[in-house]
């Protein structure tokens, strides 16, 4: 398992795969796939099927990714900023 | 910037500030405010504000960590497994 995986690298990988086609179908219909991996990330968890619950994580996971790309959000740089930063965030419930 | 910020240092940080609490609530809870960030992410990426909709990218982040982390799901694994493989992802649209 490659532990040392960032998020970066992560990211541009999806930009590198996927980025092209879904910056040109837009942030939108992008989005309503994304809901489409939540939705079934739902299901997973309501299931006991362990595989396809670690598959939807990563589906999740992707199409934030791609998601961020088509919007020109850098992640890591989002998530140090509002997790990694001085102050303890504030938002989470 | 961090670039070398890795998903499972990140899905670490979380569950270190976060596990505790989140496991005690269970994923069904969990998975609500999970989805009331994503509704946020959803009202930013309609709107002009830059900061509002990175900052609305972090937290949907953060939560999908923490929903992982309660489900025992290693994130960086799961991405390896599906989108870092040998084979061609399916089911990305």
């Amino acid at each position: 398992m490659a532990e040392s995986l960032t998020i970066d690298s992560f990211q541009k990988h999806i930009s590198e795969k996927y980025e092209k086609v879904d910056r040109a179908r837009g942030a939108p219909k992008t989005f309503l796939w994304f809901m489409e991996e939540v939705g079934e990330l739902a299901s997973a968890l309501n299931s006991d099927d362990r595989a396809n619950l670690e598959e939807e994580f990563a589906d999740v996971l992707a199409w934030l990714c791609t998601l961020a790309n088509i919007s020109d959000v850098n992640l890591t740089e989002a998530v140090t900023r509002k997790y990694l930063g001085k102050a303890r965030p504030e938002g989470h419930k």
